[in-house]
């Protein structure tokens, strides 16, 4: 049984994160921590969870969570504080994985050019490891720090690596148009996720200039061994959660749909939590699971790639879960299904 | 032609009260006052409004807008700001269409009681007229203060006018289970009001307390003649616009659903905006336009009667141009059919 | 391990069901009995479950379903198909949990007037045990036929119980007003059901009429000892799931709310699903949970009670499953949490 | 006053047409005519329509409608069944506006590849004229039948328009990802449109297959002079109405945002329901109004045009009024804002 402790209790990724852990066979949860919600009860924060755990927010406390066992701290926190707080108990032996995105771009000027600052952990920041399993699940066996992948960049990545492994399409033509639910722009209430606001409405934002562009590229460059460029361009869908990316790619050489699909199974044959699906997907089939589905078809010659998920579960909490079962030799599915 | 103003133009009853006067061939929006929008275009503030209106928000100041011809003012500030706004055209001779609750109540105790603080126009609240049509007409064409109803109560008092009028019904036994759609909560963005929290979700809220029951026992103790008592439950529905009254009393003798409905037929005989509906009625059948529908049922002896509007358009802003039309004697329906 | 059927997989309840049971440590799916879907996979009918189940829908064949160990079959047909189905499994030894409307109503003649039909298994409606654990929770153990219960009135039994066991309350003052997601009216496309018809829309439907009303009545009869009389109104909301019943009540003497809450904790003091709440409920509480949230508050001397549920996990497949602890003797709470 | 009939009442596209036609000051609806629905009164069959227009339906008789004096027939019908209907009002010199498919696609062949069946009415698919007025306003005056545009093909058609007719892209680089609301599936019941089934979900449909892609590439075809291609994927969105359409395409040399803006503006000076927008559109801006919003931007060299509207008014039925006023010489916007 690991102990673990929970650190920015009031979010979605947070009530999300806790209803994954209480099914756990394996964790523990023996703290959670906020900055400014007192001593509430987590029920009192979240009512859904009302007698499903006993537990007050407290205020951060490294050496009182190393003193209560914690083994393993998951970082709910927004980002630019998680990199002032998460060193703290990477210092004491506790490993961690960081829900936000100040880890995930290794170049720290790539950061401060879409982050608009410097970043201030550059220590840590040079031993993260990204925490996408299918991609890099060897390295997070080890890792101390787990920067856990943004929502949209994991629909992107899985949903292009098998094409840019293997430099089957134009690392250049790559066009993602993703649509998310509102949960995915947090629990802070503002002016465009009010209700009567983004109800019965689509709209696009941050058209070019998305901070999930460069992780998308990071890590497709990654696998390509050579630069990739996308554009993509995330739009706002009237629903609380899921994610569906349509991806458009000029193949190298024609392709068949059949050929892609054998070209995907055999990329995805060990990954558990990627499906193949023949048919369309829809948000529907993975809102409240860790699965990512993706077809495959081939339009006038060009590749489209449909890819969907939960933003909240296999987006963040559900995919730190399967960080955290490998981190510690879980079967990588433990308290997923 | 009537110049009018609107005072508070960045909610939703703003920008609905414009839509429905850029199409009233008798009124001439000439002025938008805003205090927190600096010289914003309207189009800006409201992006639907692009190309339909060529306004700036400026600066509260009646000395101009008396200046500008201004006969007729609508007043979509806040509770409590309306008051101390409000009398500085009324004493330059503008009439003006209060949406806000500051002049509902006449009793200014019971104005007290539910809001909290007395109340800082005494002189004002005893000349106002309550502006609900149907009910209050006669008074409504020579008034020069008319406090716009309330949404719920439209619903409550026209749903029970009939039966109150002719004490058909025991008047402690009423029940008002309403439903409301998000709009009516404001533009404000707040956590329950943020999509991922209300979206997908039925609650009630204010039970017991909302400071729309002594307003609906205002209205309908008038028809009486005595005192009426209301147990008013106020819940919120993941859509944009409408209200859904459910109604239930105990009539004094037995009513058949025929008898209900010639009572009803008659009592709204000149009232065009009174929809007598033989099947059940919907919120969408309403929305968008200035109808209120009634339909009428009696369950095992007990009166319900089925009430649904559109909270923006009969609720506030229609009504508000359906009383300006009596007060300039245009015919009730001008620019709202 | 316990070997489980379902019969009827097609509709909202099956596939909640056997999400539920995929996670239930002591049950084991053998078998999927459709009428209509002929050998479709189960992630054909239902694509959230891809990769979850491994089994083909199959004609209903009672000694195919003996001959492969099933002990326990769950029901998820239409009411009618289900009392000239389950007899051939009754009779082979087989127990079951009925999720249709068929034996919930004891006597012939209640059924007969408000389905329309006169009843065609009179011999097992005599056994049949109404699975309500929290009332008849000594009679479920030991039950071959569970007549699983409706989901409203789940909400108003439960809300209601402690009242009208001690009499609390005038027994025909009862007015239920509730509130349900889309999903309680099955998976057949109507035109009610359309999503243009009924998003962005609130309805009463069924109003004095609905087949939940003689349910309602004879439980709340069955725990006062004498006749309960209710008024019964539901209503269609634009949401996916979650029931809201806003229960009204005359009691008998004046109550405080504290006196309320202290006779519902002790009521439920042994009902882990029955969460009572001091701050009102919101439906996306116990979504996607087996909990019923209760709220109790007293407005001018009335008894006003709030109940919310998810319609599919505790208003069906969920109280199926604690129905099954209950027959086999597993903790009440076992792969509902 | 000019004499309309409708053709097809039961469908959201005649009860918007009814709505718009209502408030036209040069219109007067003398007859609805309707396959399946017998003598039904309007209201019956919409019930938004209670009160607003006195007409029941009727079986279609083009003879009656003559006699009546129908000068404009609005084909509200099923493609297929248009075809087969509409020539009976021709031959008698009643000008038609057809809002269905089947006289969109010019070339039989197309319409026979991309429909699965042979033209039925070559005669008059010759004299068709595409009711696009901003692009075909010339020939729409004299028209005696109007193919009224599709609805996902207007966001692409106007969006493009100004890029292809000077060139200023390759012509096959374009992919016009839409997203639509339900309304745009019509009001019959399927499984895909069943609340619970697209409700909180997004789906993409007809990948590679959407019949609006030939009707996007005839019109784009007629404005370049030359053959353009389009990628058309089409995505439902859980709302009732608005398209909003991300159009991606390749300039032939490098573009800034101001000189698109200027491009724009210049094609769209005359175009009264064309609004180039600044900011970011959302499809709510653009729902109930005939005006399609328009923004452009420059990705990574790359332009991109976001393109909403209303699929019900700009979509269909105010484009079909937009094409009555200028066929009959009234103002373009007589009775649309």
């Amino acid at each position: 049984m690991i102990k673990v402790a929970i650190l920015g209790g009031s979010g979605y990724t947070a009530v999300e994160l806790i209803k994954i852990l209480l099914r756990h066979p394996e964790a523990e949860i023996v703290a959670v921590a906020s900055r400014q919600e007192g001593t509430l009860t987590i029920a009192e924060l979240h009512p859904s969870l009302t007698n499903r755990i006993d537990l007050r927010c407290e205020p951060f406390d490294a050496d009182k969570l190393v003193a209560r066992g914690v083994q393993c701290a998951f970082g709910c926190l927004p980002h630019g504080v998680s990199m002032t707080t998460l060193p703290a108990l990477l210092e004491r032996g506790i490993r961690v994985i960081d829900l936000s995105a100040d880890y995930r771009l290794r170049d720290p000027n790539v950061y401060a050019q879409w982050y608009g600052a410097s970043h201030g952990d550059l220590a840590h920041l040079a031993q993260a490891v990204y925490g996408l399993p299918e991609i890099y699940g060897d390295e997070i066996a080890s890792a101390h720090l787990i920067a856990n992948p943004g929502c949209y960049p994991q629909t992107a990545i899985l949903g292009l690596a098998p094409l840019v492994a293997g430099k089957h399409i134009d690392l250049r033509s790559i066009i993602v148009d993703s649509k998310s639910g509102v949960s995915g722009a947090g629990r802070t209430p503002k002016l465009n996720t009010h209700f009567p606001e983004c109800n019965e409405s689509v709209s696009a934002y941050s058209v070019g200039t998305h901070r999930h562009t460069p992780e998308i590229e990071q890590a497709l460059t990654d696998v390509a061994g050579e630069p990739v460029e996308v554009i993509f361009t995330p739009h706002l869908m009237p629903m609380d959660r899921g994610i569906f990316s349509t991806i458009y790619a000029v193949p190298s050489r024609p392709f068949s749909e059949k050929q892609l699909t054998e070209l995907y199974q055999e990329y995805y044959a060990k990954a558990p939590f990627v499906r193949l699906r023949s048919s369309l997907p829809a948000t529907k089939d993975s809102v409240g699971s860790n699965f990512l589905d993706l077809c495959m078809r081939v339009v006038r010659g060009r590749v489209v790639v449909l890819a969907a998920e939960d933003n909240l579960v296999r987006g963040a909490s559900g995919v730190a879960v399967q960080n955290f079962n490998r981190m510690y030799g879980f079967d990588e599915r433990t308290g997923l299904l």
